[in-house]
């Protein structure tokens, strides 16, 4: 359950998520003895911040993983492909942050509040909008059962890596030169960047969406309808979802599913008009989820099926490094 | 059908949809000489840019408006509420687009390619959202009839005027002071700041949505489950629709409803992953459609009820100034 007698390596350690990954591991009390950094050769070399100090990074190699090495990926999917099973070939344990092995039916894709795993050679970490989705709706999964999701996301650049930071850094400070999207960022949203499959009109990570809820919660049939969109934040995600219960529920049940939920934090003051933002998320472990009111307005506390709420993740964190922690933590 | 013969007097005319306004009716050919710019003491004596040149504020008082006279009102619903009245009695024809006569039952509330109207002594300009949504959707709503709409906006900030691009361009600069917005509009969106009723945790800009909607389309049991939040955008409102049809479509079906549809353009590219960006809608009079899909993938061209769309619009034209000179021109 602890990783501090663990030797644990972080493939692609300078990245956005590496670097997040490494900070989540120092606050965990992770000696910097037990870290081994790893990254491209144009990395190797430079010393990255760990705890009061710092660590080394060197260049992948394969005679950096041994047997009872939990191995926290945060690299491409072409990277993953390419060093995961060589990685466990010389006996590591992977936790996979990239998309390579998520639909793989030997490999679990886990969140460690929905559906923990003890064991497993290579564990997929799911994609970063699927992980805050499910974090928020699953108190309302466990109490009433979920049929159907429409759901709209407000992405963060980060999600494009540092790239995608620089990239609106530079845009704000008027200098347009091309960065990781197609559209400008800088005061402007546009349909999120990954490849859209031309005949079913969705983007990569609406496919992820879709794909990955029904393997997390074991759900084939469920329904999600998910629109994807960048917007100029530097960090977390908000989406606005209007998801549909199977069993009726009023308001007090609804808020009572939260209560003593796990990895969710309920912000939701209507006098005030205070509610989830994605700056009120960033750096914060729990997923917020407010505006929760049902969808049609009825008699007060009526039961009903269908819900809205808005919820803000920080995606660097539980949405990719932080989940890729606590999975590891679950197999150590 | 034209109002270059006509005296027309702008009400709030040195805010960001007035300025708008005297924008587009001299693009209109509106003469310098029949526009009466009106303003609160504060602008008034100061020239403001009137087609090449300019034209001198006055400050708002009844003796400005006179039989024949069309009056545009861009001011608050308070400036609307005591000074419409006094306009009309004078015998003016009033556009308003504050909120503060929409819902009456003897006002029209009117978007010309939907529900136009040849005559009318107060005739109120929707809700910039309400407007963009309903524009996106008539052809649809023409052809195969809509019976729920799921919406989640993504709304500029000069959707709460000057003061609010004030606060983005100060923010953005790094200085916190603060403006018309009880969160942090820089790199991050906030629900919209209206105020919410607290017992049905809708907002007032949802309100609107829901009230306009069904008003403006003569079908008060329309569903309308809007959430609408602010983005960093100075300019354009954007919004992620899932609607559900009356009667089945066919992809085919759908896109040919859009094309001979006025005042809105389709601009789908998932090849190039090219879609309307508020950007892109910005200083257009057409609304931005794409991300045409079904809600649900199914075969190929299968005939199905629900479907998602992505719209921008100009919410400071088309969702204002534009649709209140559209209306003026149909009563002229």
């Amino acid at each position: 359950m602890s990783l501090k007698d663990k030797r644990v390596i972080v493939v692609g350690a300078t990245g956005a998520v590496g670097r997040e990954c490494l900070s989540i591991l120092a606050q965990r009390g992770v000696p910097a003895g037990n870290i081994v950094a790893l990254a491209s050769a144009r990395s190797a070399g430079i010393t990255i911040p760990y705890a009061s100090g710092g660590v080394t990074v060197a260049e992948l190699n394969a005679q950096a993983f041994n047997p009872s090495d939990v191995a926290i990926f945060c690299a491409t999917s072409g990277v993953a492909r390419q060093w995961v099973p060589l990685a466990v070939e010389r006996g590591a344990t992977v936790v996979d942050n990239s998309s390579a092995f998520r639909m793989r039916d030997d490999v679990p894709l886990v969140i460690p509040e929905i559906n923990p795993v003890r064991a497993g050679k290579v564990i997929a970490n799911p994609n970063c909008s699927t992980i805050i989705m499910l974090v928020a709706l699953e108190p309302l999964r466990k109490a009433f059962g979920v049929e159907s999701i429409v759901v709209s996301t407000y992405q963060a650049v980060s999600g494009a890596g540092q790239a995608g930071i620089d990239a609106l850094q530079r845009e704000v400070a008027g200098d347009a030169a091309s960065g990781p999207f197609a559209e400008p960022c800088a005061f402007n949203v546009f349909s999120h960047n990954s490849a859209m499959d031309p005949a079913t009109g969705l983007n990569g990570e609406e496919q992820k969406m879709i794909d990955e809820s029904r393997k997390i919660w074991n759900q084939p049939d469920l329904e999600v309808i998910p629109t994807c969109v960048r917007v100029p934040v530097y960090r977390a995600h908000s989406e606005s979802i209007c998801v549909r219960l199977t069993q009726p529920a009023t308001e007090s049940q609804i808020r009572a599913a939260y209560a003593d939920a796990r990895g969710v934090r309920v912000v939701d003051d209507r006098a005030a008009n205070a509610f989830p933002t994605p700056l009120k998320a960033s750096g914060r472990d729990d997923v917020l989820v407010g505006r929760i009111r049902p969808a049609v307005t009825g008699a007060a506390d009526q039961a009903t099926r269908t819900w809205c709420l808005w919820a803000c993740g920080d995606q660097l964190r539980k949405g990719a490094a932080l989940n890729a922690v606590q999975v590891a933590e679950g197999i150590a």
